[in-house]
């Protein structure tokens, strides 16, 4: 990166850049959003995990700022970490899962969300796909 | 921070740092290493993720720099990511689970590396020894 004040270039320690996504069912369907930025499409709810916030933290954040749930039942599912994952930068995505009664309303990034079955997903960004197809076989999380 | 040039202060948008543990198993025991640097005493293989590398190629990179191991099933087991687990700074841990077999050789920034069964544990740095009670009670990871 650049000094934005003297211009001159500044040798940092690049990591990747920690995010959370959330996988939250109603009733059998999950919640998707719309995104109102690129990449476009639908997407899980997610989003920048901050300094100070724990992951859980931030999942229950971006679940109530981009669908207005509460979610309940919060367990955490996987961490996708793949550096191609989002084409704008190396971010590690620790995905969770929870429960939420009633109507997602979209706020902040996102420009609409809906209900979606297994059976009738719509296109996905970022490896969302990939993250579904675990979730919805199984691969990952407990056995209950 | 302040740029090194200009000595002004820079905004940044700060994130947690993702770091990786691992928890090796060998006949039973699993490895730790003693510290050669601040916070000192005993802690599980692991550190820092480099950007563009998966959580899975930094778990058997540090694995294989601190031990000398060839780590094998490796799978994740849960994400650590308390503001509080690390005193120096908000980092977060992803933690993973593996086979290995032979003796571990203190590598990079361990000082010795050691075998320790579940009643035989020495004091721990960060959040080890609750990661490791974790494991041990069977809280996280799949049930085989």
């Amino acid at each position: 990166m650049k000094c934005p004040h003297c211009n001159k270039e500044i040798v940092q320690h690049r990591n990747p850049t920690p995010t959370v996504d959330i996988i939250i069912d109603i009733n059998g369907r999950i919640v998707l959003i719309k995104r109102k930025n690129p990449p476009f499409g639908w997407a899980l709810p997610g989003g920048f995990v901050d300094y100070g916030e724990s992951f859980e933290d931030a999942a229950l954040r971006e679940a109530k700022e981009e669908t207005g749930l509460a979610v309940s039942g919060l367990e955490q599912f996987h961490t996708y970490s793949n550096p191609d994952r989002d084409a704008r930068q190396h971010t590690a995505s620790t995905v969770f899962t929870g429960r939420a009664c009633g109507v997602p309303q979209a706020g902040d990034d996102a420009g609409e969300a809906g209900l979606f079955s297994r059976d009738n997903l719509p296109d996905l960004a970022f490896d969302h796909a990939l993250i579904l197809a675990d979730y919805f076989s199984g691969r990952y999380g407990r056995i209950s």
